[in-house]
């Protein structure tokens, strides 16, 4: 099968049992690979009743059809089980090479299930796997794991790894991947599906196997043409990465600032910027496997401490959310808050949200100073910040509270906490405004992990400058507007989610590619002649499958809220200001683009259409 | 005390002491009387830890200024608790001749505290109160209580009692006055409080007391005045009550369908209506104390048991609740319904709020059969309301759990069902569609009590074509403006509590009584010479008060809320068939107009300015 093997590694750890096995190329065909994959997956071998630590929840870790194909920013792999955090669909995303190492070795996918009664970790060489002891790995963290491994297999092998937090089953906990460059799988707590598992690591060596490629030359073309256009573009991003000109979204007002309760920040931000990271800290540029635009960073400086800290700088969501959103104005503390997550596995986005959280609770008093331990946690104390990290990875004190979530940590601090609780379903927001675009506000509010900045794939975009004619966006929307906002964001996470299925970064997005192109490359690829019918109509089941996941789980329309103060709370100062998301006169719009009812439930019809009604095959 | 002796009748039930106390004439001139004697007790005498059904809540029955003045429609009084159905604030008004009896004795309050070990009842007769027992009593049902009370204290009684589903403490619960006439302080399940004390009944014998007026001849002159007015433009509310041209309430959307699953009912409700109530089965018109509209219905029919069945008739709320909103076509069946309600004493209301509830979740498939016994709950199946009107008020079966009301209900049968839970804080929603009057939407989010048509009173008349130019209401507004609509709903919330605190009749606002007359007869009675900016301010304040107890409770924005059904389903059909409340919009301005935080809590400014910063003193 042309770009595919087709092949799963299933990866039994109750008994030990590393197995192959096919991948039908019907599924292939209907959820493309990725999160498809991973959905099709959990959604067929788990139901309402697994719980996320359980051994039966699954960890799928999957890559997709653009993988090793040469397009470029394809270096990307998917990693979903039932989330701990959420107690529903769990997704995260992963940049770097583990992807593309799991591909040379003829593998599309491994499905890890059950529970190692001593700690292993899964390795794979030369197309072959094998469980081995973790004995000596631990409670080691992410950059010693990685370093310990290629002392034993070599210097050839991709690492993806949780750390202390994972192993501690800390419901914030990522994956984490590349040794010191510090790709995560962050979001929904998947690191403490791994240490439920007592899986320290997936280590691959690096392979042969290569994708037979149905239309080679012409592909190569495209590869080409693409690659030239993105360095001759990649500008600003290649140059300050993520952050850069993150002052802007201070002034747009998209920036989180003080647990989401300021719209200003009377431009400090300006200290936290991408630029700031350049001119500062900045040794290289992180490229993830083919990417030419390279917006990673890799930062070195020394601490306070003596310490000469060394790998993955911190992007814009992190200095968002553990920056601008705690009044942290000093970068320094914001390199070694985000090194401290990425060495014990801690979600950078989450970690800084319920962290702020935090901070709002005691500033309100309705934290007892028992559990702080003397700790001050008033705004922009990074100090506190950093002792607050450490607690939530080891489970101390007040970090077990935390490291549980902001929604299930409000439940701890009376019921006034639950006003200032930013998260949707569960998931903490990231370092996006929906009070500055109602494409945001809708998005958060269904997607499917909870509140998520790209499963619409920044919906924003297409409310400031971008288009997408394949699906009648045909010029870029009132960000303000209320009436065609259902079915455009319902659109963009079908699209999102197929960047999401395809495993190719979504700034393509703003780098040329459409989703004409996607779907060129997809059939260059596959040989599969997908029309842009079916192609859309994958996007849109891949959501519906995760959909029904989530249904399962008991999520309906109720789910699909924002907090108060985002409904409610207008920010006084900064871009838009005075504007609140009318999110309840959006979802009837949204649920009737989807083909869902009254509640938020897919249709029979809509199912049927679909090719899902008996059960996501 | 012109107007008022200023007496409270302190009654201790765990020491059986009856014990007169002086309210402070400050208190009166604060609080007015009514419902502001109510919240002044509750939250100087409990706090956030008493629950409703312990011995240390306070039961707290209150008249006004305006008793026995011989101003019309002032034949009412208040009861107040913490609410065992909503666990916040508890209110309910009733009509009729308690009221006006009690005062005639010289009380102004009754504040029942503690719990009987054996029933009792509360026997007050020129101007002395004691305890009685109330073992013959207890089982009975509220009709016969009355009669038996009659037969043993003479016809020349007042009995407010409960009936069989207070004394089970069924949290839907109603208190039930003047026996077959039945006007009920329905709402927020306080016969359960009655219950949970052992108290079965207070009953008072009509005294000689009267109170002082202060310009007993410019009283007597407005007085005379009023009621001829109202004489003369009584009309169908006379004729036919407040189910008048119900059929009007259909065709605008007002009217609940099918569990506010529906915007029309093509017309059906016309079997329903006041005139059907008129022609088949009225045998006279009740009129409260002191009322010249006369709305209250008497009617008499025999049912197809062959029982006789006369006493009071269904109100609108009752027909809204009990009849289309479950589909029940037959006015004979909402009649038994009724009558039903009345004798064991539950809240028309909330009973056919539930019912709906429970007919959709069996629709839904969500009930197990088991529950059911064999019920078949299909929409209109007027047996089967009867049917759970008693297992609710005898706890049997499926009743046990529909008894708690709505919001506790949806949590026996799965997540879906709090999709059409349509309750706001725990109080079930009377017959009055929030989706057709923006101000219907955002004061049954912001009531005290939970979803109220009263704590506004009557919002939407000033979308339609009442105007009240003392709180700056020049003309009736747009029912789907957004702008201005938190400041027209807290002024009008504010004069409403005024009219529940001097104790006359909302519907008078309809019969040519304005602000400016409530105060200048006010000030006739008591010589208050209270200002218009003094009395707007008690208003406030009392609104505030009852505010603070729920702040208490652990209220705040984020229990401002209404079910999902009413924020996002429009209803295809009717008056108004496609307009959403844009709550989210609306309630910042709400707080703001109102001096509250961002969390809907009062700032400690507008708590000093109402006097009310330390303690509600």
């Amino acid at each position: 099968m042309h770009g595919y093997t087709g092949t799963c590694l299933r990866v039994r750890l109750g008994d030990s049992a590393v197995i192959e096995e096919k991948i039908p190329e019907e599924a292939l065909r209907k959820f493309i690979g990725g999160v498809g994959l991973g959905a099709y997956y959990l959604y067929n071998e788990t139901d309402g009743t697994t719980e996320p630590l359980d051994p039966d929840n699954r960890l799928v870790f999957s890559t997709g059809p653009f993988a090793l194909s040469g397009i470029p920013s394809t270096g990307r792999h998917s990693v979903a089980a039932r989330s701990p955090l959420t107690g529903i669909w769990g997704e995260a995303d992963c940049g770097g090479y583990w992807g593309l190492a799991l591909k040379s070795n003829g593998f599309d996918a491994v499905v890890v299930q059950g529970k190692s009664a001593k700690p292993v970790y899964v390795y794979i060489e030369g197309g072959k796997a094998s469980l081995l002891s973790a004995y000596n790995l631990w409670g080691k963290d992410t950059f010693e794991t990685d370093a310990a491994l290629k002392q034993k297999h070599g210097e050839d092998i991709v690492v993806q790894c949780i750390g202390q937090a994972g192993e501690n089953q800390v419901p914030l906990s990522a994956i984490v991947c590349d040794g010191r460059d510090a790709r995560t799988a962050a979001r929904c707590g998947l690191g403490a599906v791994m240490g439920s598992k007592h899986l320290k690591a997936i280590v691959v060596k690096r392979g042969s196997w290569k994708p037979s490629i149905a239309h080679e030359e012409k592909l190569r073309v495209e590869i080409r043409e693409t690659a030239a256009f993105q360095v001759k573009n990649r500008n600003g991003m290649y140059e300050h990465g993520t952050a850069e000109g993150l002052i802007g979204n201070e002034v747009s007002g998209d920036l989180p600032i003080k647990n989401w309760s300021m719209g200003s920040w009377d431009g400090k931000s300006v200290k936290i910027t991408g630029e700031v990271l350049t001119e500062k800290y900045l040794t290289d540029r992180f490229h993830c496997g083919n990417c030419v635009v390279g917006c990673g960073r890799t930062i070195k400086f020394t601490d306070k401490d003596g310490n000469e800290i060394h790998g993955g700088g911190p992007e814009y969501e992190t200095i968002g959310c553990l920056g601008s959103n705690l009044l942290v104005e000093d970068m320094e503390t914001i390199c070694r808050a985000n090194d401290m997550c990425n060495r014990w596995g801690l979600d950078t986005i989450s970690t800084g949200g319920v962290i702020g959280f935090a901070m709002e609770c005691q500033e309100k008093g309705l934290i007892d100073s028992s559990l702080t331990e003397g700790l001050s946690l008033e705004w922009g104390n990074g100090d506190a910040v950093l002792s607050l990290i450490e607690a939530i990875a080891f489970r101390k004190g007040l970090g077990r509270i935390l490291g549980r979530g902001v929604k299930k940590a409000a439940e701890n601090f009376g019921p006034l906490a639950k006003e200032f609780a930013i998260e949707s379903k569960g998931l903490e927001f990231p370092a996006h405004e929906p009070r500055v675009f109602n494409s945001t506000a809708l998005s958060y509010a269904t997607s499917n992990r909870g509140a998520c900045h790209l499963a619409g794939g920044n919906t924003r975009f297409y409310e400031k400058w971008l288009t997408m004619p394949e699906v009648g966006i045909m010029e870029p929307q009132n960000p303000f507007a209320i009436e065609g906002k259902g079915e455009m964001v319902a659109n963009l996470q079908n699209v999102a989610g197929l960047y999401d299925c395809l495993k190719i970064c979504k700034f393509m997005a703003v780098f040329g590619v459409t989703v004409t192109k996607l779907l060129e490359w997809l059939n260059l690829i596959t040989g599969w002649n997908m029309s842009m019918e079916e192609f859309l109509r994958a996007g849109e089941r891949v959501y519906n499958v995760r959909r029904m996941f989530n249904v399962r789980c008991g999520v309906s329309r109720k789910d699909d809220s924002l907090p108060p103060r985002i409904l409610c709370s207008t920010r006084k100062k900064g871009g838009a200001a005075n504007h609140l998301p009318p999110l309840n006169l959006m979802l009837p719009q949204y649920y009737e683009a989807r083909g869902w009812d009254e509640f938020g439930i897919p249709t029979e019809q809509t199912l049927e259409r679909l090719g899902l009604s008996t059960g996501g095959q």
